[in-house]
């Protein structure tokens, strides 16, 4: 029976196998290589067939499919997804049938089997820490995978790593990968039983399932040949020791190899090769993260909020937090998600934007706040979610909102030189998988007005109305136009027609037709909206009438500008929009850790 | 009618000049100024006989009532609030019967007296911007009023503050008090009508509402006296010029005064001085940020969290920011807020404590996270809050748990320490009105274990069972306890039962009956609670299963350590209790900017 425990962790060990066949030939490894995997794969399903009692998985559609390259990746990743799906399930009704009793027996069998050609001292130098759950303290200092370089060079080390990949080369080698974050490094396992290292402890290291976490304890060499397949290239690993710490199931839901993959460019052939759809990924969200490109992705994300408060913070802002559980839905009540709260209704708060303006009204003069906003806009894009984090700003100025305009835009090239500066190499790991172009800016940035904008889109072109506002495709062509005239892809565009902002938007002292308010762009997409906001009660009142809104639902708006409020004005960054767009991503889904939209509330 | 504008109006005088008459017998200022205020007062109210047909409000009541000193402060309060709402009301109405007609009329006024006794060089020198909407560019160098000092003696400056309190000194001096932030100095306007400022301009200031904001150019004097009554005691401005950016309302639903005023000590006799109730305080809450205490109180805060996320970014954290809205209720659905998300369910993340640990899972090793938390539970006491901030951490380790838990006591103490360092003045700020004892810290910080704790407990009398949880009054006490042991207002109480700990806690290796887990305190309240987490999934499901729950309701949570995941621990911070304990105030609203609990949504 194919779902017999023993059957599917053997259809385990072919997968694992099948793939590295795959990848030999993927790196045009050496023939003697590729035939010894192949020589293995074929009597691990032969051994499978024993088992089993029926032939190995669906093997020749698969092979075919490849022949006829008829197949879209997306195509192979839905079977890809189907089989793990269904690799899982066998897992899973093993598991139930069998429970404890397997585990034991395994360990048995591992045991007698070790004890047959393990020396004691061999037997010491690997096994299973079992679960860590603090029975001693282990004074040892551990290096980094991401230190080891030539100048550690015969240097004895502890490393606590993922298992990323590992092999045996015939019986008495093992090549291991190690990763840790966004480093990888290759170790060796070499039978040499003075040393302690017997063909069991090869055959348990071949065995235990990729994604596992190890420690090992090892040599530095240097490497005769560089180690392409790394990220440290000059040095391998001579293993000495290794612990098991925790354990993977042997079947992953996805690859971290396919999970890793470069993007094919353009119009370059089909290589074969499967990559992990957007789905996939995000229900394995976990696995998907591991890769060395979310890690960077992720790193970056962090620098670009710490370079947001460090440079406000340095220019004398205070931060808050605002409440996102609000009483009134601000702006007649669209967009906004209701909850419960004690017997009546309350709504979660689409930005801290009334509370950024009551602290500037109570004297906080320049304020910054950073976390969740919510949108429940029923809008399936590459880059809307229904959650994200919100680099908001306010500050009250002296007599001209451009002293506000200025500050923003300079927080914004403080964020870029230092993400030059501090993540370089993040950013070049992530242009390994997305390749793209480097993000260009000038300093101080420029400042377009509307009326310039509309001559540039006239001019190439675009019909569009005096107090318009811009589509999304439109602004995207405008920021084209913007980088092929000045080389940037962040600017300002200031003097947004009136009619398009919000009530409590600061009109134009002198052209009624537009309004004292900004939107700034990365690569053609907005990532702030921002204006002097009204700061007089009763002009708001005016304006508010003006837009038919109901002055019952921003009494407590208004009220905050009855006792004495100075001039201001602001904006709010989507942080993960900055993060897309600086690298140039595709889908914001790839910039939130756990995202968010009308369709997805999990993981 | 009482209700005429011109009664109200009136009526706010009366009331400034009662203020005054107080400030003034507060102070223990001379008999002839006293003396002059109450004449002032007296005229203004036979003013108020004349226009409203009737004598000044309920003066004799309020009088009656101080001499027989039985009304308590909150009584008092109550009345107040009942006044200034009454107050409000008919000020409401005569705005709504006049509308802008009043306005007019009264600028009008303005102008021809103006006229009369003004020269064309005063009236350059005062009088409204009107709404600032950034119609001209102004370049000004502007001082802080917290710079000002004899170093800048006979300097002229500009100022740009709040107007504190302005009062006529006969027909040919008006004194103000300026604000700006947490600082306030004294400014003079003497009649010079050579210089340019005629007693027009003097009667305009001495009309200007408090609160108002102008701008003052005026030259810095060293102060002939020390000026007690300012935090700038050395210095005073002369004016010279002043213009009004913001106009106040006349009346406010509470004095700043009132709100800034320092608690009765314990025993202390009744001063018969308003303070201001919380209620009132929070529903003003603008006005009640703006005293220099709430000013201090939220730059401690910034600075909490500041020093929290350096010090953690400095060791190697990761900042992540977690999904708030959640698909699932964890730990049974109690207190958890629901909301309408697309036609299904969703909820308010209760802590970002699965999404921390999802990124463990990922190999991000240490991360943090800041943002909002939200606890659906009806408690109205002084330490809880239905949304508050969590300052979150959690860590891989190597061997022990304690690994973990140093590195967040060093945490702690990197907080203690930035704020003595960065913070003096602030604290030393609200210490004025809040009077506590300075907040002590060991280094490195104090570790209890729960059994030791219970001896100290039981040697002080209370009857406690080995595996009982503390109840918040037993915490406290244990506190006292601590302190006068040990002399730290901070400690680390290990080792909790592990009945008493969620079921994702890991058991203590040794005793079955304790855990791997710890509470942390500040004056003998709760701010984080963390725990060695179980990173085993057998281990977790078999754990879940004794606490009953169903394992459907936490599969995402499970998944998430299926492909190995390396020992952790970590632990939630409260951003308010901390604030709030470190200052030693008596209510968590007052470290919240816009509290939420079961009854306040707003402001």
């Amino acid at each position: 029976m194919a779902d017999k425990p023993e059957a599917v962790s053997k259809a385990a060990e072919i997968t694992a196998q099948g793939e590295k066949v795959r990848e030999l030939k993927t790196a045009k490894a050496e023939k003697n290589d590729i035939d010894q995997a192949v020589k293995i794969l074929l009597s691990l399903k032969a051994e499978y067939k024993e088992i089993a009692g029926c032939d190995y998985g669906p093997p020749k559609k698969d092979k075919k499919q490849v022949e006829q390259k008829v197949n879209s990746d997306k195509q192979k990743e839905k079977e890809a997804k189907k089989a793990a799906k269904k690799a899982k399930a066998a897992e899973l009704r093993a598991k139930e049938k069998a429970e404890k009793g397997v585990t034991q027996q395994e360990k048995k069998v591992e045991n007698s089997s070790a004890a047959k050609d393990d020396t004691e001292e061999s037997k010491k130098n690997y096994g299973d820490y079992g679960i860590i759950n603090s029975s001693e303290v282990i004074e040892r200092e551990f290096a980094s995978v991401g230190d080891l370089d030539e100048s550690m060079d015969k240097k004895s080390v502890w490393i606590r790593a993922r298992l990323h990949n590992s092999r045996a080369q015939g019986s008495a080698m093992v090549f291991m990968t190690l990763r840790e974050s966004q480093f990888t490094c290759q170790a060796l396992l070499l039978a040499d039983i003075e040393k302690g290292v017997s063909k069991q402890m090869l055959k348990y290291a071949a065995s235990l399932s990729k994604e596992s976490i190890i420690d090992i304890h090892a040599d530095v060499v240097k490497s005769p040949t560089k180690i392409e397949s790394c990220t440290q290239k000059n040095v391998e690993l001579k293993v000495k020791q290794f612990f098991v710490v925790s354990k993977s199931l042997p079947i992953l839901p996805l690859q971290i190899e396919d999970a890793s993959r470069a993007e094919k460019a353009d119009g370059e052939p089909d290589d074969g090769l499967v990559r992990v759809n957007p789905d996939t990924r995000l229900d394995n969200r976990v696995l998907d993260l591991r890769t060395t490109t979310k890690h960077a992705i992720f790193r970056i994300q962090a620098a670009v909020c710490r370079l947001f408060r460090n440079h406000l913070t340095n220019k004398g802002f205070t931060e808050i937090h605002t409440p996102k559980i609000i009483s009134a839905a601000s702006e007649g009540g669209a967009n906004v998600f209701t909850l419960s709260y004690f017997k009546r209704d309350a709504f979660l708060a689409q930005s801290p934007q009334l509370y950024k303006q009551m602290a500037i009204a109570a004297d906080f003069e320049k304020v910054f706040t950073t976390g969740a906003v919510f949108r429940a806009e029923d809008s399936n894009t590459h880059r809307h979610l229904t959650e994200f984090v919100g680099l908001d700003m306010e500050m009250a100025f002296k007599y001209h909102y451009h002293e506000v305009l200025r500050e923003i835009g300079d927080t914004f090239i403080s964020i870029f030189k230092g993400l030059r500066a501090e993540c370089r190499r993040e950013v070049d790991t992530v242009n390994e998988q997305y390749p793209r172009d480097e993000f260009e800016f000038l300093e101080p940035s420029l400042v377009l007005e509307f009326p310039e904008a509309l001559k540039m889109l006239r001019d190439n072109g675009v019909e569009i109305g005096d107090e318009d506002d811009l589509s999304t495709p439109v602004e995207k062509f405008l920021g084209k136009l913007v980088k092929e005239k000045y080389n940037t892809d962040f600017y300002i565009l200031d003097k947004y027609p009136l009619a398009v902002r919000p009530f409590y938007t600061m009109p134009d002292p002198t052209d009624p037709r537009y309004s004292n308010s900004y939107d700034m762009f990365m690569r053609g997409e907005e990532i702030l909206s921002g204006a002097q906001r009204i700061h007089d009660p009763d002009l708001l009142i005016e304006r508010a009438h003006h837009h038919g809104i109901n002055l019952k639902h921003i009494e407590a708006y208004i009220e905050a500008f009855k006792y004495g409020c100075p001039p201001h004005a602001g904006g709010g960054i989507g942080m993960e929009r900055v993060t897309m767009l600086y690298l140039g991503l595709h889908n914001i889904r790839m910039a939130s850790l756990f995202p968010r939209d009308p369709k997805r509330l999990t993981p």
